[in-house]
This record gives structure tokens, C-alpha cells and sequence, in this order.
């Protein structure tokens, strides 16, 4: 039996990228010019596929990105004006804000402790240019209520609200007309090899950003957001991409169309579910994340204490290979992925497998 | 049979690449992370085989970056200080220079037509602080000759060397103790598939770069030539790289350091060889860069004028693809690449056709 990877991304590849990996060593798609008719066709086709699979609506152009990390500089780049606002609670959301200073935007932070989320209530601040909000804290485990994220917007209609859904899409179901921009990288619930970032970003976000850049308040590098803009809407990159994994992603996107967008989510509920309903009544381990409102779907983190790396060896020893706590939870967590390719009967034996853990 | 690409990049995947591709799967290599020590071995590897391919002297450091592109653009944020010079001979030299002055650098530049190298030889300037060469223009088939690259660093030794050796590495074999950085991707000679780039950095300009740094004279995005250099010690990368490439990077430079790079060099001349010999007698076509002495050895430029789209359609019927002239030669040339994964009876084929095409 190959291993099981149920780490939190890189994950599990999608059990169709096998198949689709070895189709295209035979049709030498990875001998292709990024700028030749071959590669927008298949460019194009991811694109439509990820606007038929999230019920994307039309005013969303989708961009592609070396990593989520690049997204975030090109987002401090483009559309912080004067100042930004980051809801931090975790490792990944206090990334974006450290690189947000670093450029020398001017970031302003509302943070909570790891495994709960902040109250951003009452923010209602006609200053911030840029609302940056993580749907899933990879590091923790933490889940932002949509409500919430929509509140945000609505309490501060003049700033851009950019999403972080890294370990969120295609899972989280968003209303796009309620959010500006979105991002994920492709190596969490898409299941692709690592190496590609998914920009989404709408109608209006376009304008501002073409507009800030027309008054030379965008740095022009290569890849900035309208030289990403422009080369997208002619299914091309301004740089080299990782031809394989828009390949991929189109292929994979197509699959999961195939398989239906509700019955994933479905099942995604359905492992969380399990796996949640045993932590709470596990002896020794717990969940780390007590609000149940605000645990994530896709990764779920375990309080497992001293007994952490214990847990993942004897996983590891049945071929199931978890993720251990993030930066300074290292040792004292495991963080498991509930991604599309995981299936229910594979969650159900680690599951199984967690529940006689001693 | 599989079509083979002659095609300048992405080109012909590395022979072997099938069976690591296949390898990868197996064993869960899209699935580790890149902070984990599995990877930190497989970066490990490619750095160590690097090094004994191209016999890189010490004090050489290999970061990895998303695309040269990407590379172009870090070169121009941590090494300009007051100007930099550009040999320019074809659209990718020129890119780099269009890079940096719409960063806000002031490069100045040395141009040349298509086809022909500019005189630099009497270049002797204070001013300098980083002088761009382009060992190999993969736009127009023209070799610039090392000794010459060799004098412009003796002219200026103030100048940070900078060689664009995208369609060059592992092929030319520099003295890397007369220059100081040399750029590559690896969807060239080194048939990988794209998404990755090669920044090999020698000490001298490491310690420039920190102290430019220090003084606050270089942007701190995440990649920046300091984050590169710190993770690159770690065998790490800042975000998130392509871990599959730099997997196949490990493992084809293993395998072309037990064919022998001497023999893949002298392959590569066979080959060159026996394609601009038929050319120099060929009724009707002739190589485009006259003179001898600069012509690429990669990447052989034919021109073909009116004849081009049906010589191109002539090898497709064969299942052999070759590129089309770029930018503003479409339409006028073919371009063919000679790279390691090419063998010689491959190439023989090639050329055989090619001086039947009437």
C-alpha cells in the first residue's frame, strides 16, 4: 500500500492526477510554450472549469501565481493605498501582515490567540484600502464564519476585501458577490502538486488596481496585478508558469465537476463530522479548536500534548501520514487534512485507527 | 511514437524524467512538505549534484526561484545601485533590460541587430554595478564568446557579472572564478518541465547583496536575494516551491553526472555540428547568425523566410516539433533546439529531413 498523506498541504494528490500525469508525459504537454495556442486552450479550460466548479460569477477574472506567498506581496503592492487591515489568528494570516510591513505598507493587526479567532465586529474605519481575512488558518485550524467576513465588508465598503482561502477552495462555499478577491494555492484541497497560486479577483477590484496602477502607485514588476490581468484574459502568464500544474488543474477541476461540487462538500462535512464527533469524546485527545462555530472543515487540529509525536508515528506505522502542530505548535499538535481527494472510507479507518490510540 | 520536441524551450523532457515522474508518484514526493527534512534531502541532492555537474567551484551558492524571469527581476532589485549595463542581441536581453528600468534602475544598454553581437570589448566604466550578458539568446541562435564575457569583467571588475545562461546550463562550461552569478531554467537543456529557475551566486556578490541589504538598499519581498541566500543554507526556499521539479532536478542531474558531462558536451557539438553543416550547403535554407564563431550550439536558428510554416508543418508531419522564429521573426525562421535530452540519432533524423525538404 502506497502512503496516505492526510498532511495539510502538501496533501494527498487527487486520486485522477495519476492518470492525468501520465497522459500528458504521453501527449508532451510539458513540452509546450506557455505562449502557444496549445497552452491557452488548456489554460482556458482551467478557467472555465474553476468558474463552472465554484459557481464563479462573471465579473471574476482568475490569475495565476507562483505561490499564495507571491499573491500576498502582489496584494500589498496593488491595492494597499494607506493603510491595510489584517484579522490575524493564526501563523499564515500574521505572514500576509509581516509582508505588508516589510513593503513598508502600513498594516494595522487585530489579533487573537491561536485557536480562536478575533471579534471584528465593530471595525468601521473608512481608512483601510485593503481587509485581509483568512477563511481557514492553516497553522490552527480555525474557520472564519462567512458571516462574519460579509459583515466586515458591509462595515467598510471602500476597503478590498481579499480572502485568503488557501486550504479553503473549492470547498467553502462563498458568495462571490459579497467579497472582492480570493486566493488559494493548489497543493491544499485541489490536490495538485505544489508550485501554482489561484488569484481571484473582481470587476471592481480590476478597476482600482488599473486605476492605482495608471497613477504609477503600482510597482511595475514583471508580475504585478495588471500585467497578470492583461495575460490572463488571453489565457497567458507574463512569465514562464508551471505549465504542468495549469494542465493539471484543468484536468482535476474538470473531475471534480464531474463528480459534483455538493456531494464533495457533502462529504467533507460528513469526515469532519466523524472526526470531530471522536476527538470530543476521546479520552486523552481533543480538539484544539473549543468554539465549534469556528473549526475548520479542511484541517482539523488535535490538542495531543506530549503524546503528539507518539500519535504520529503510530499512524505513520499503518502508512498514514498526518502533519505535526505549526511553527511554535510544533510537538504539541497533529493537523489533519479533510481535502476532496480523502475519501470517506479512508477517513473512516484513521478515524478508527485515532479512537484506539492509547 | 511520441512526438519529439526540438523546440527551444520547454523542449524534449530529460529521457529519464518518465520513470522519476513515475517514481515521484510512488513514493508521495508532490505530497511532502517543503519544510519538512525529506525535502531538505532532495534539495540537498540537486544543490550537491549542481555542483559536480557544472564542477562549481566552493564558493558558489544555488537558490531556486520560480522562473529566470523572476530571477531577472531580483538581480535588478539587490544589485543596482547606480546603473547597470545591458549587451543586448535579442528579445530576451533586451526583457532583462526592460526589467530593470521599469523598476526604476537606469540601465544603460549596448544593442545590437538580430542575428549579430554588439562590440563591448572597449567598455571601461566605474559606473557599472551590474553588467548583464546573455550567454545564449535563445530569441535569435547567437553565442556570445566567454572570452569576451571573461574581458568585460576584467574591464570592470567594479560590475557584478551577471550571465543569462537560461538555454545554456549544463551545456557551456564557464570558469566560474571569472564571473560572479549565472542564471538558468530548467525547462531548457536540462529538460525539466518549467516552473522552476537556477540562480547559481558566488561569495563576492552574496556579501554585496547582504550589505546593500543592511544598508536598507534592497526591497524586502519574500524572495529577495538575502531570503533566498538564508533559506537556500537551510536547503530550504522562503514560500513554497515547485518540490517536483526541484525532485526531477536532483534526479536528472544525477543521471547526466553518470553519462559523463564531457559526453553530453561533445553530443552536443556532433550535433550542432552535422545540423549547420547541412544548413552552410542546404539549396534554399541557411543558418541565420552568419558568423561562425557566434552561433549558439543550443539553440540553431534557421532562415527560412517564406518557407518557414511549411517546413515547420513538414517535421510535424514526422512527429519532429521545432519552434518558430520569436517575436518579430515569426513567420521567417525556424529555431531548434540541441539539448542533452536530443540524441545523436535523433538529431541525425533531423537533419536528414531537413536537407531533403525542398
Amino acid at each position: 500500500m502506497r502512503k496516505l498523506f492526510f498532511t495539510p498541504g502538501p496533501s494527498g494528490l487527487y486520486y485522477t492526477v495519476d492518470h492525468h500525469l501520465k497522459e500528458a508525459l504521453k501527449s508532451g504537454v510539458a513540452s509546450i510554450s506557455h505562449r502557444s495556442k496549445d497552452f491557452m486552450k488548456i489554460s482556458e479550460e482551467a478557467t472555465i472549469n474553476m468558474r463552472e466548479l465554484l459557481q464563479l460569477s462573471d465579473d471574476y477574472a482568475m490569475v495565476f501565481a507562483s505561490s499564495a506567498t507571491e499573491i500576498w506581496e502582489k496584494l500589498a503592492d496593488s491595492l494597499i493605498q494607506d493603510k491595510s487591515l489584517h484579522i490575524v489568528n493564526g501563523a499564515f494570516s500574521k505572514k500576509f501582515y509581516s509582508i505588508a510591513a516589510n513593503l513598508e505598507n502600513n498594516p494595522e493587526i487585530i489579533e487573537s490567540v491561536w485557536g480562536d479567532l478575533p471579534d471584528f465586529s465593530s471595525v468601521n474605519n473608512d481608512d483601510y484600502s485593503l481587509l485581509a481575512v483568512t477563511h481557514n488558518e492553516t497553522s490552527t485550524g480555525v474557520r472564519t464564519p462567512l458571516d462574519s467576513i460579509y459583515k466586515l465588508k458591509e462595515n467598510n465598503p471602500q476597503g478590498t476585501l481579499a480572502i485568503d482561502a488557501v486550504s479553503s477552495l473549492p470547498i467553502v462555499d462563498f458568495d462571490y458577490h459579497r467579497v472582492d478577491t480570493v486566493y488559494a494555492s493548489v497543493q491544499k484541497a485541489f490536490g495538485l502538486p505544489a508550485g501554482l497560486g489561484i488569484w481571484l479577483i473582481n470587476d471592481e477590484t480590476q478597476e482600482k488596481a488599473r486605476k492605482l496602477y495608471a497613477d504609477g502607485k503600482v510597482r511595475k514588476s514583471t508580475h504585478n496585478i495588471v500585467s497578470l490581468l492583461d495575460q490572463a484574459e488571453k489565457f497567458q502568464t507574463p512569465s514562464t508558469p508551471n505549465v504542468l500544474d495549469v494542465y493539471l488543474l484543468a484536468k482535476v477541476t474538470g473531475d471534480m465537476i464531474t463528480r459534483g461540487i455538493k456531494q464533495i462538500r457533502n462529504d467533507g462535512i460528513y469526515k469532519s463530522t466523524i472526526l470531530y464527533n471522536m476527538l470530543d469524546n476521546h479520552p486523552t485527545l481533543k480538539p484544539f479548536v473549543g468554539r465549534k462555530e469556528i473549526r475548520s472543515e479542511t484541517v482539523i487540529v488535535i490538542d495531543s500534548g506530549e503524546q503528539s509525536q507518539r500519535l504520529i508515528d503510530y499512524l505513520s506505522e499503518k502508512k498514514l501520514i498526518v502533519g505535526g502542530g505549526y511553527g511554535k505548535m510544533k510537538g504539541r499538535q497533529v493537523r489533519i487534512a479533510n481535502f476532496p481527494t480523502h475519501s470517506k472510507e479512508q477517513f473512516e479507518m484513521l478515524v478508527d485507527l485515532i479512537e484506539k490510540f492509547e
